[in-house]
This record gives structure tokens, sequence and C-alpha cells, in this order.
């Protein structure tokens, strides 16, 4: 699928323009639209009187043009009449001040009027939409997000802790409430967390998140429910955001039949790329993930620029293809963007879209979503492939919020999200696949688990821990892991917790670096990873004591000159590592090579890949598919291994073509191999 | 003119101060000062009680000492007692919260109690004191800024909106409220920008921009008439900011009898002040060009140093004559400081003040302003002559308020001011005399007119440029012009919009550079205007087609490496050049230089000038008064044409001086030479 | 006394907790504990309702087992019941916001309620616990702090302001009201300083905060007197801040019985620590002075490190020892933690304490703690010994508060403590003890007396200081000094104010410089102080001339060069010197070198101090004992005078040791050295 969000509502005032749409659609072999977000005012102008017959021309054009739609709900936006008629839709800030109408997002997920209004819309565009020929299926609102802290939800809230915890007592203790005298004796002195009032109960804030997950999930089930009703074959997907942070995502894997994000790389942002390439591959690899495996869609990226970003930057040649089939190599399953036509005022009137304000196809941005579209349609053997991942790499939301919000041992960033990065990034430099996770999946399949800062631990993931590694899993783990439990109450008994025992080791304290401080790593004679030589290590540095582990490495300076920096731990068929300090992207480079080798992993291509270059690979389970992109501006050659491949893109689809050992990535460039299964 | 802020109203327990204050006026040769300003709780301690007396006195005193008033309506601050009576009459923030007593400014300009409060107020003094012989005019408020949100101004603002567009339908068209579903249904709907509520519609934030300054200027009207009724001779004035953002100062133009400014550089903040003297350079000629170019006052400046800037500096020898003659160069008729004598107490104690704390007039601040009382009184001839100026500049607030707000390109920061500035400091640089008027100004008498970043084209620009350019005027633009209509409404049809046929180029894409990036321009081989080389630029790149100009420099790296960045199209007898990128001084400096001596433009003195010198004029028609200002810490020698010039500030008052062909001018000196005119 | 703030209310659900606790505090020498801070949900579970059988076990423990308790009044925190109940307990924002439930520190120190419920609270706790074996003291409240803005706030500020002025037209006058139009006609129309109010009258800044000082002092009176009742005996502290701006502590010191104090500092931020070590030391002394010289407590230290700076960063070894003894060098007779034990959840969990989550005593920081409680053991003789200070040093909060209220002359940073730090420092290097007082101490006893940036001058202090220097004094005074009155008025008449005749000068000018600037102070040939050579100045120069004092240095450049810089004016039998512009450390080292021994004044030892060591001194009358600290990583000898010293900590704590001349202190290494009062 190749397609844009289209917003016809916008140019019903110049019925020509949908002509023009149309007929540049097919130019660009755009196959696909995402239709009608934001659109309430259109659909329904006052209070109950719905019109739909704009809508109507514009899906029965696209059927008569073999275009399809995403049909969205407008729940993205309430119109102005919903917002002066009932302002309890209206979303209450923190501050406990209640918005004005205006931006979008702005709105209760919690509000009996807002729902009530949200079901009455679904409810008609599925009677009206569900069995249209070119409805493929539902975009629900857009990009959920935010909170509300209005009286409903404040409700809502208490009645969501009544149900977790069912007595006071219980929430007191979870929420080690005796601390600064902060006894609950009664549910409604409960409030959530605010600037001036509680926000240092890390339990409540845990809570409070959980709870505008949960809030936003169910208000997504209550937008579904009258569109499976007509229809339950059609699909319903709904756009994420990369790594968003104020949803665990997680929850909403059973709610949605296909995951679907939004990607807007900055890129050229900085002359090496290969950080913001793999954050990008990081975040496909996490949605292809949260859909079991199955491919996802790549639903909003810019076709040329965003205006959003502290600078506009455009795409330079190459730059357009290469980054829309970063995400096919990751699994997605279509390219579509925001936006078709750039609107002519407001806030997004400046951001990128196929057509430009000039209003015809003779730009330099048609001409690379055209050609994109023409690669698009040679890749038809990729539909549904897999991506057969052996590593998994845990990035844990409750973890992640709970990490983020403790007070100590480095206000300054605790840098979650850096740090499982800088993981990641040393097995896409390898072209190794990774399926990116949450604590609470199923990990016994893959051959090694890493699991960065892993600070909170909820019930039962050590023992499925232990378990892997007893059964002959690789695990790996760092500093600052086993530290809470799910209500952020520190494990006693000494850190890290329940995974002491695995990992074999006795954590006595975490010391803060400056930013203008260091130690070194310096790796034992002839040690189990044959690993020489020394690392530099900042920010974060573990006193830990062995107890069974093996010292792999050792620290360079300070007083703890001597003490393990790097240890492992042999349980039952497998090894749990455990790294105490905060390692740079050469460490993870050694250290990840020799894991991959030790636990029998390959990546996608069996040769050196040069800085800036990864290769990922998709199968079918007869054929796979190598992606060898180039995220940098100069021209990198590739050695190939003695296997036939051809490529895909080549001009002449029909035939394929053999291509030699050595194959030329240009600048940008990007090349898709095929060959049998080994 | 020379003088000062006086405020008697906070010595009237200390009779003896009016004494020494006279005295000491006439010593540093000061013959007015402006009264009155903040004193509404002296003149009406309470409602309906008004004091007089003390004014009286001052003001008689004044008549007897040829001392003149610009007499001021105390407007500018509300009493407590008026803030206690009737809350209304204090400000509402964005975030819909009022006020409470205190500050200056802090009100709202719609209220009618604060309107009718300021009515009986005006009436009165203007009855007491319209005809006094020490009153020269009215000085109205101070420094008019601000906005207020309260409900009375919500009202105002939907009035506005309602004789403006007639009907929603038109509204909604205008500010493309169909995005994000903002079509409003109703006018009750519409509020002011907020940041808790709509802040992304361009149009509606231009329009509230729009309706501040209508209402602030209604408001001055309103303080006027009272005034006006008693003597229509006395002139009225209201003291201006340099290049304030908050109101569009050309719709006070028609409002006031004299246009006046305060002026505070923060000299010796760098070594090289040369953009800070062309920055107050550049403010004098606006705001002489805003009263349609009559001479203008400058109503505040320090006599030594400022309390709010981030460092206070004292003024090095000289820098007093010269920064206050800066402003007679440039066409003012009046020196004049804020203040007069330092209050004791409260925020602006520590200003600088031509009466020190100490008391006496013993002080090195003292003797600068009464060397230059002794100077202005040799310059009398100056009063009321003209600055010939052939060159206009456009710097129109509309376009500024839209061009900042626009998202995109660069939202690190688009410069608009430091763009124009760069632009007049070519000018300033060469000391050629420029006009800084808006877009509606009538243009067509200049040579030359320059446009930098023409984001908005207000109806009817667009045909005058071209009628200008057929004309014979050179016309000058840069990149990221000619994009949105007066709404902010995208021109279609290709950039730069209604600009396109006079510019001759279609401007297809606009690259944004990172800080640490660059690209260069090289003048093409034999180029029209006979530059060679090549010159840096940075932050804006477009990517133009030529469509019947000429491509004189194109850009010389990247993917757009070889495509035009300078273009010059032939119109009629005139030339339109664009500059496609964001160029630097050392560009502005070699291309104004060409374009200068192309269209016939003189300036001030036919002789190179070092950095950090300009030179000015000022003429009667009979004899030019050539400013010639150093505004750098070393003496520079500067070599004059064949003409005769007698310095104005010699020694000798009466009998003026042939000067040598090489003149001096020392560290932050001035001369001030008069030929005739050629 | 060696102990920990222990909360025993957060273990109530594990009994093994306190006995674990009570071994474990034996083991570490641990013979205090303050209990029940923050307790008060434990104490009052219910409005009425006293849960006393918890702390009456602790206290009953502690008894049985020799350690002894600080008790708390719990009014640190109140709990959510009070806050439901009694919404007027929560404290409100200078917004006008009241806070919601949460934090500590949130309640109003007005309020009747409030005040109600903490004397009915204290009134318990004394009746039940005055009388208790193990109890030596309250520990009334913590940290106080915060301002609240209610309407009870509003009142009480109004009377406050009508006892204070007695008449609106006293208040109008003191305040400068006249400025801005501001004048006060009903007290009724006075607020609190507002963000969206009142901020700029200085003198009501001023008022304000002693308003707030004077209501927290009240609320503290109001908190012991119930105590008093039952036991006039036991003495009363409260936990302070180092040098906490928001309260003028000198206000407390006739309240408390004890001074104590929290001390945070955070060690090996640099890797020069002599800044830092200062710092604390200088806290220290003035907790001492605000004693009158009387031991004062260490309240609270950290064991380990914090949870709550930039970077928590682990002591190094050696630091826990010098750290603790830095509070008994400068007067403490306890050294108190926070905490005992860590807390499980919510904020501070991560903060140090003695035992670790790990809940054992085999860890680093517990070792430390024991070490240094052997330590304490052996400085039995040390209890009760004073500081013998011949300087005394200013550091005034009104003049604090004042001066960094003051718009201009440098609005980047006007550095009040920094500069007073940077003389102090001086000091500090050479091993000389300091007392820290106000200006309304008396300090006609010191050799030498220093007042950095003494801008405030309140009545009688300048006839004080010219009689401390008739009398023989040596007064030391820098730029920016006698400028404003008590309700921040200039002086008239001259700068520096009633300083001007004894000082023997007269301040003109004062020139801000910008970070990139500065001058030079070149010493005149032959100065009466023998000092030579230039230093350079920066941020602020004054120019002043001299009435009768004699100039020792002047300035080396700008249009100043030449005038001068360093005075020194005869007074009677001493003299006033006077810095006109901000000098550097290495002038404070030369100039007070010279300055202490013209004084007559020595330090501690009679030697030569390396850099980031210091020498400290208490005497008992009979003996002197020297603490010899080194702040520095690297290891120093000090070369002893011919007296005979005994090492205190010397192992065998019977004996003392006699010591050879040359003496190694280990990086981070202290020494206590016994020797005979001269």
């Amino acid at each position: 699928m190749h397609g844009a969000d289209y917003n016809p509502d916008q140019w019903q005032h110049d019925p020509h323009v949908l002509e023009e749409d149309i007929r540049m659609m097919k130019l660009a072999k755009c196959n696909v639209m995402a239709v009608g977000i934001f659109a309430w005012s259109a659909l329904e102008p006052e209070e109950g009187v719905f019109t739909f017959d704009w809508l109507d021309r514009v899906l029965d054009k696209f059927a008569a043009n073999g275009i399809y739609a995403w049909l969205a709900t407008p729940s993205g936006a309430r119109p102005a009449w919903m917002a002066e008629q009932y302002p309890e839709v209206l979303r209450v800030g923190p501050n406990r001040v209640r918005n004005l109408f205006g931006a979008r997002h702005n709105h209760c997920y919690t509000s009996p009027v807002y729902r009530e209004k949200v079901a009455i819309m679904n409810k008609q565009l599925a009677e009206r939409y569900a069995q249209h020929p070119a409805v493929v299926g539902w975009h629900i609102s857009n990009e959920y997000g935010g909170e509300c802290h209005c009286n409903y939800c404040q409700e809502a809230f208490r009645g969501w802790l009544k149900r977790k915890y069912v007595t006071l007592d219980a929430l007191n203790m979870a929420w080690w409430t005796s601390f600064w005298s902060h006894t609950y004796t009664n549910w409604s002195q409960i409030e959530s967390p605010a600037p001036h009032g509680e926000n240092l109960v890390h339990a409540m804030n845990l809570d409070w998140k959980r709870f505008v997950t949960d809030q936003t999930v169910d208000f997504c089930r209550h937008e579904i429910a009258p569109l499976k009703a007509e229809n339950t074959e059609l699909p319903v997907t709904t756009n994420l955001m990369d790594a968003y942070e104020g949803l665990n995502y997680w929850k909403f894997a059973d709610v949605l039949d296909v995951i679907s994000w939004d990607a807007y790389p900055t890129w050229h942002d900085a002359s090496d790329q290969s950080n913001l390439a793999a954050w990008f591959s990081f975040n496909h690899d996490m949605f292809r993930s949260l859909g079991g495996g199955k491919p996802f869609l790549l639903m909003e990226s810019t076709p040329s620029l965003t205006n959003w970003q502290p600078v506009s930057k455009l795409k330079k040649p190459g730059m357009h293809l290469l980054s829309s089939l970063q995400a096919v190599a990751h699994g997605s399953d279509s390219v579509q963007y925001f936006q078709w036509r750039k609107s002519r005022g407001a806030s997004e009137k400046l951001h990128g879209a196929v057509i430009d304000h000039v209003g015809h196809e003779h730009t330099r941005v048609f001409q690379d979503v055209a050609e994109l579209g023409g690669a698009l349609e040679k890749l038809t053997d990729l539909i549904g492939t897999r991506v057969p991942a052996q590593t998994a790499l845990f990035f844990d939301w409750e973890n992640r919020w709970a990490v983020k919000d403790s007070q100590g041992p480095r206000n300054m960033g605790i840098k979650y999200e850096q740090t499982v990065l800088s993981h990641y990034r040393a097995f896409w430099e390898q072209g190794v696949p990774v399926d990116v996770i949450d604590m609470d999946c199923d990990f016994s399949k893959y051959k090694l688990v890493v699991a960065p800062m892993l600070y909170l631990v909820r019930p039962g993931a050590s023992e499925r821990i232990e378990q892997f590694v007893a059964n002959g899993g690789t695990f790996v783990t760092t500093y600052w892991s086993g530290i809470v439990d799910e209500n952020d109450l520190c494990f006693q008994g000494g850190f890290p917790g329940p995974l002491r025992k695995t990992l074999g080791i006795w954590s006595e304290e975490i010391d803060g670096l400056h930013d203008h401080e260091m130690n070194r790593v310096l790796f034992t004679e002839g040690n189990a990873l044959q690993i020489t030589g020394e690392y530099e290590v900042r920010e974060l540095c573990e006193l830990i004591h062995t107890e069974g582990a093996e010292t792999l490495a050792v620290y360079g300076d300070d007083f703890y000159a001597g003490r393990p920096a790097l240890t492992v731990n042999a349980v039952g068929k497998g090894k749990a590592y455990y790294i105490a300090a905060r390692t740079d992207q050469t460490f993870q480079s050694s250290f990840y090579k020799q894991i991959l080798k030790e636990a029998g992993i390959d990546g996608a291509l069996q040769t050196d890949l040069p800085a800036e270059v990864t290769a990922q690979i998709r199968t079918d389970g007869v054929n796979e598919f190598i992606f060898l992109m180039n995220f940098s501006s100069t021209t990198h050659t590739i050695t190939l291994d003695e296997q036939v491949y051809t490529d895909m893109l080549a001009s002449d689809s029909a035939s394929s073509v053999k291509i030699s050992s050595n194959l030329q990535l240009q600048p940008y460039g990007v090349r898709i191999l095929k060959r049998s299964k080994r």
C-alpha cells in the first residue's frame, strides 16, 4: 500500500481539486488514502445534523479509480459547537484548569458526553460505510495521547484504584504513604498527580500513568464497538507515535487488528546518521513486535520535510526511497504520508505533502513519491513476510516510567531510551534482526535477551528469566536493574533483587559520575569472551560483589579500581551477563559481537558492514529478502557471500538480476536482494 | 529641545527640590520636561477629588524660567483606589486570570470604566492647562503596550471580526478552520488566542494582533479627544519603543501630531558596535518615516546607564554626545531623557538620571548633559530639516507577525528583524540615507526599494511593486517572499505568489540548514553586477527556477549546486532582484554597493567610510548637514571631497570653521559638517 | 552525640525491624535518634484519635538501650484527613491558587485551624513524653520554609504593616509609592507580592520577607509553648538549612535553645573542593554564631549520598570522617544523619542511609559510620568548647534580600553569597577562625570586621561601625555599600551614605562589566599594605573620590584608569578599608594576609597551609584543639610549630601520642591535635 492522509473536507469549496487529486494519485501510484481524520465539523456541522454527501462522493470516486481508504473516526478533534455546548468535553490540565476550545487532542476520554457523541458518530459512519468497496479499514481517531485531570477523571482514577487495591490499607502499603505522613484514610482524598499537589509518590505516579493508558484503551474500545457491530471483518488500526511515552502501547496490542505508526526522522541533522537511523529501525522493530510479528503499516511519514522540527530540512536525493524502504525492511507492508495535499492555512500549511501549493505534479517531491510507487509495485512478494529475530530487547513502558521518575542516582538524566538504543545499535550495525518487547512477552523462543536498566521487575519476570537462562538462553542486563517491584517499592535483601541469584552478584552501591568524569573497564587476562583492552565508562558505576559469577572485566580507576565491572553467571545451560557500569558504543559493539558468536546468532548477511550501513531481513519461509541500506553520504561496497542474489528493484521488474559479489551502495542507497532461505 | 521626564509629584514633601531642579535645569541648558507621567494618584488621590495645585506650581515656575512642558495624561498607571473599586480596569492575561493591582500598563483598553475615568481626567487636565504658557504639547500615556483578554475584550474582538468578515463563512474560509475541525458555527465560540486554547490558527493570531493594535489606537484617540476639544493647536505625541512588536505603529501615524520614541542602546556591550548602532539608526529612520519624514522627538534616553539591562554599563567619554546626536542626525529635533532626577525608592531608583541621589551638579553625568546642551544650542539651523532618502526598506508589522508565527521552515529562528537589519546595515556602512516603511506606503518616489523576506503580501502591494519596477525602479527581495496573503493563506500556483511574474522566478522548495551547515553562492562569469568570487549562505536556501530572470549567482554545494541563487529580472525600465538564500553581511555590502551604483544613489559623503563609522545627512533644501559618527574606540581619519564644509560644533559658535580635507574622528567622536546642497 | 533521623512509623508492619535497628545502632555507636518527624498520620490517624503505643515502644526500647531521642513535633507535614476536612491548612501560592494535598511543608503558618491542630498535637506529645528518660529535647517541625498568600496571610500582613507604620502616609513614604502612582489610600489595597500583581516595590518585597520570617517564628513559638509548659528544662531546636534565603534565621536565635542544621555538601563535584568546603565551613560558623558561639548540632547529613542532587556521588574513602569532623571543628557537638534506614517507597527511598535496603551492617557505608562513631567517642573533651574568633564577617539577611532584589547595576547576577564566601575563603585558607554575624550583632569585641557589599544599612549600624573603628578596630567593606536605608530608599547626599565619613570616600558611579570584560587594580608604589603588582577585577567597578582616605591601589584600564580602587581611612585608633571593585580570590588572599598581620590576628596554626587544606580551632580555655583537614585528593605534609601536640584520634584512645613536626595528611584526611593554650 502506498498513500497518504487526505483531507478533501478542506477543499469542498473547489470541486476541481478532487478531480485533480485522483488524477495525480494514479500518477504517483498511490492506492490508499486515510480519509476523514479531523473531519467532525464537516460530518456533523451542528449537533445531530450529519452531512455525508461529500464523503460519499470521495469514496465513490475512489472505488471507481482503484483507490482504497482507511476511513477515520473524527474523534481527534471535536467541533466548536460541542465545546461550547458541553464544556466538559474539554481537557483539564494538571493545574486543574480546563482548556478552552482549540488545538486537537483537547478532550477528556472519560467524559460521558464525549463518549456518547463519539458513539453516535462512529455508528453513523459504520452504518454508511462499513460495506463500502473503497474502505479497507478503520483509522481510529489520531495519535491518541495526553491526559485529563477533570472531576470525571478523578472519580475514574479512584474507581480504578479501588478495583486494583480493594482496601486503602493495601494502597497505603503499596504507595508507602507512611513517608511524609501521606496515609490516605478516605478514597476521596486521592487526587491525580499535580504540580501544586502530590507528585513525589512514585507508585502513585506509576498508577496514574497506568490508569491513563487503561482509560485511553477503554476509549479506543468504545470507538471500535459500533464499527465492529456493522462489519467484524473490517480491520481497525490507530496511528501510534515513535516510542511515545504517555501510553503503554502494549495495552493496545489486543485491541487493534493492525499496528500502524507515524515516523518523522530528522534526516541530515548530523553528519553521522547511524544513531537516528538505528532509532527508527528500533521503532519499526518495536511496532512489528507489538503486532506479534505480523507486518505493520507506516501510516504517516513526510514525503519532503516537516514544519514542526527545529529545522525543516529537505531530503537529499535517494533519501525518500531509503527512508520509506527502511520501514518495509523492518516489516511494514505500506508506505503512507502525511499528507497528500498541503492545506492553505493554519499551523500545518507548510508541512511537506505530495501535492504542493503550486498544485501540479512537476515537482521534485512528486517525482520522489512516484519513483517509490514504482519500487513498491516490484515488492509484492514481500507482503506478509516476517522478520526472523532470534534476539529480543526489552523496552518496557512501566520500567521506563519508573526509572525516569526515580529521584537519584543521576537526576541530570537517567537516559533510559538512549541506553536501550545504544544496546540496540550494536545489533543494527551487525545486521542482526531484533524483536523489541516488554517483560511480559513470551521470550522463551529467543536465543538472546537483552534488558538494559531493568530497574522495575514485575512479578514473574525474574522467574521466567531464570528459566530462560536455565534452558540455554543468554541473558544480558546492566547496572540499575532489579531495584524496585511493580509498585516502585525497593527490593529488600540486596540488589538486583529477584535477579540476584540468576546473575550471581550483589550490587552494594551505585556511584553517579559527573559529565566531566569517567572510569575505565579493563578486561581480565584470558577472559571467556576473549575481549582485550579497556573501555571508557561514564555516568553510572555500580560497586558489585560476585556471588558465584565470574568476573570478566574490572574497574580501572577511583577507589573501586579492581572491583568487578562485567560478570557472567552460568545457570543451567545458559549464561547471565551483568554490565555494572554505563559502557559506550564501542564496548557494546565488541561485547555483543562475541555474545552473538557465543549464542550462535547470525546477521542478515555474512559480511562486515561499513559504518552507517545496515542489513535487515524478511522471509516468507522459502525466500529471504535482504535490505541493504546506506545512511551515509558516501558510496560503499559490500562483499556478498557465495549465495545467489537477485536485485528486486532492478529496472526490469519482470526478470530478476544476478548480482556480482561486490555490490555498490550509492549515498543514501538501498538495495533489496532476494535469496533462497539457507 | 533638550530635557527629560520629570516627576515633581514624587518630591512634594520637599519643596526645596523644585527650586534646586529649576536652577540645575538651566545649568544643563534643558528647556523642556515631560511632566505628570504616572501622576494619577497625585492628581486624583481619591475618586473625583482633584489636586492640581502642585502641578500649577511646577508649570508656573517653568513658565517663569523659560522651561516648557510636555504635559502627560497619567493613564500609564492607575491608582490603587481605582483597582480596588473597579477591578475590571485591571488586565486579564492570556491564561484568563485577572491581574492584581501593581506594576504599570496593567489595565484594559476596552474597559468602559477605565475609559470613563481617563476621559474625566484628561478633560480636567485640558480645561486647566491647554492654554498654559509652559505647555508645548501633550504626552499621551506612556509606552502603550500589552494586551488584555477579559470578557470586554473578547466581545470587542468578536465585534471587530464581525465588522471585518460579516459572515462566519467568510471567517472560516479566511482562517482555514476546516483544518483540525475548527469551523466556527457561532460568533460566541471565538476566543482570543490562549496557551490553553487556540494558538495555532495563524490567521486568527494575526487578526488578534490587528485587533489589539486597533483597540489601543482607539483608546489613544479616546484620550486625545478631550484634549483637542480644549485646544486643537496643541500637538499630541506618545512615546513609542524601538521596533516594539506588539503594536503596528503605522496605525498611530494618523493619530499623533508628532512621533516620539524612547531609545536605550546597550552601548559598549561588544567590541564592534556596528550592529547596535545600525539598529538604532534603523529605528530613528523608521520613526521619522512613520511621521511622514517630519522631524521626530527622542522622548527618552538615559543620560548615564539603565538599571534594567543585564549589565548596567557606564557610557564612555564622548558616547553621550555621539548617541544623542545620532538621533538628531536621523531627524530628531530633540534629545530628552528618562529621567531628570532619580527616585529614592522602588524599581527604577537606580536608573540613570541627570540628577543623581547625591543631589548636586558636580558629577560626570551632569557635565555630559550640560555639554550636549551647549552643542544643541549651536544646531538651531537643523530644526525642521529633512532627510533626503532615495532608498526605502520594508519593515512591515503584519509581515513580521506572520513570518514569525509560521511553523517552518526554520523554527529555531526565522530572524526577521536581524535580516532586515542586515540589509539596512549595508546602507548605513556606506552612509546612504534610508526610509523605513511598510508595504502600504507610497514608494513610487524612491529609486530603490528593498523588501527582505516579504512573506505576507497584502492586496495591491504586488501590483504597486510591479508598477514601481516598470517605471524604472530597482526592487530587491529575498527567499521566503510571496508565500501568504493577508490572512496567512498560502498563495496557490507557485511561490513567490503575486511577485512571481515581476521577479521572473518560481521557488519550488526551501531548505533549512542547521547552524553547523552552510552553502556557498558563486557569482557567474561576467555577471551584470560585475561581482566575483563566492559568499557563504546559511540557514535558508531556496531551490528556484528562472522564468525569464537572469541568473547572477548559483549555489556551490549540496544537491542543488549550480542552481540559481541570485537572479535579476528586467521589467519595463526597472529591475527586480531575487536573493534565494540567506546571505551574510559581506554579501550585502558587495551587492548593495553595485546596486546603489546602478541605481544612481549617492551617500552623504563621496568617500569610503571606515568600519563602525557612518555618515548621515539632513537638509533644508539649501544647505546639507552631514553627521560623521564614529562608534568605535579608535580614532579614524575621513577624507572629505572638494566641497567647503564648516564644523557646526566648533568651539566658537558664532563663526563656522573651514575644515581640512582630512578630518579626525576621535573614539566615539561626532562631527557635524555643513555644506551647500549640490 | 551520633545518630540519625529515624522513622519507625514506616515499619510498624514489621516489628522485627525495630529489634534489628537497635542492635545495629549500638554496633554503629549511635546514641541519638530524631524520631517522629512527619509522623502525624501515625500519631493521629483520624481527627482526635491518638495512637502513641508504637512511639511508647520505640522510646522505651531506646531508654532500655542507652539511646536518646530528639522527639519531633510532626508539623512538617499534615495528614490527608486534615487537608480534606480543612482545606484552609493548605498553602496558597503567589499566583493565589491553593495547593492540593501532597508534598510536605504545604501548610499555612497563619491558618487558625492549623495552629489549633498543632497546639493539640504538641500538648499531647508533651504530656506523654516531656519527662520520658529517652527524650533529650524537642525537634520542632522540620526545615521551616516557604510562604503562603492566602487571605489569612494577607490580613496578617496588613496587620503587621499597620503595627510597623501606623499610618498609610508613613508606609507610602517608606515604600516610595508615588512612583508609578502606587499610593495606597486604604490598607485593604495592599496585597502580598505576586507575579501578576505588584513585585517591583522593593520596600514592599522587603517587608513581605520580614513578615514571612516573623510569621514563621511566631508559629515556631506557638509550637514550643505547649512543650515548655510541661517541662521547661527540655531544650528545643529546629533543623535549619544552609544559608536558606527565605527566612532571616537571626530572628530564631532567641526562640531556640540549641541551633541545629542540615548539611549536604556535593563532595567530589569538582577537582578543587576549596570553595565547597569553605562554603560549608562558612555555614558552620554562621550557625555557631547564631547560637551566640555555643556549640550547635549537625542535625542532618548523609552517611553516603543524596538522591536529590543532580548527580548522586559516593563519598570516597575518608570523606565521611572528614566531612563529619568538619562540623565538629567549627563547633558542632553532634554528627547526625538523614537517615537511619532507607524507606522502601516514595521520593526519598534512594537517599543514603546508615541501613541500606539490603538490611544488614556489612556495607561500606555502615563501616564508615561505625568508624566515625569510634572517633567521636575519643572526642568527649571537645564537648562544650568554643571557637575563639577575632574576626567577624557580615552575612546579613535583609541586606541579602535587598541587594539581590535591586534592579541594577548588574542584573545578570549580583552574587552576594559568592562575594561573601570569597572574602570568607581568604580566612579559611589561612586557618583563621571567623564568626559570621549580621549587622545588628555586637561586633565591638572583634579586631576585624568585614562587610562585603553592605548595600542596605540599618539605623545605628553605621554609627557602631564608626565607633568600632575609632576604638582601634579594622573595618573592611566594598563597592556597592551604603546605598539604601532599611526601606531600600537610596541614601541622599552621596554614596556610601552613612559610611561615607568613616571610609573617607565618595562613590560617584558604578560601572557594570560584561563577562568578557575586566579591569586591573594596580597597587601604588610604597603603599602602606606593602602589596605590589596588579590584580584582575571584574563585573563591578566603582568610580570613587577620596575625601580624606589614602589610595592604596588604582584602576589600570578604561577611562577611569588611575582613579582609586582601594583606599584606607584612618579614624581614631582604627582603619577603614574600601575595595571599590570586584576583586578575585588571589586579591582576597594577598589583601587579608596583610590585614591580619596588621590587626594582629593569628591563625590556628603558625604555618602556611597547602591549597584545599584548612585548620580550625576550638578551645576550652585551657587546651586548644586544632583540626587539620585536607579536602584534596593528594597527601600533604604540614610543618607544625614548636609546641607539643597530641593526636586525639590515635588508635590507642587512652594515651595520646606525641607527634613529629612534620605531619602527614592523607587524601581527605583529618587530624585533631590537642595543645595547651598559648
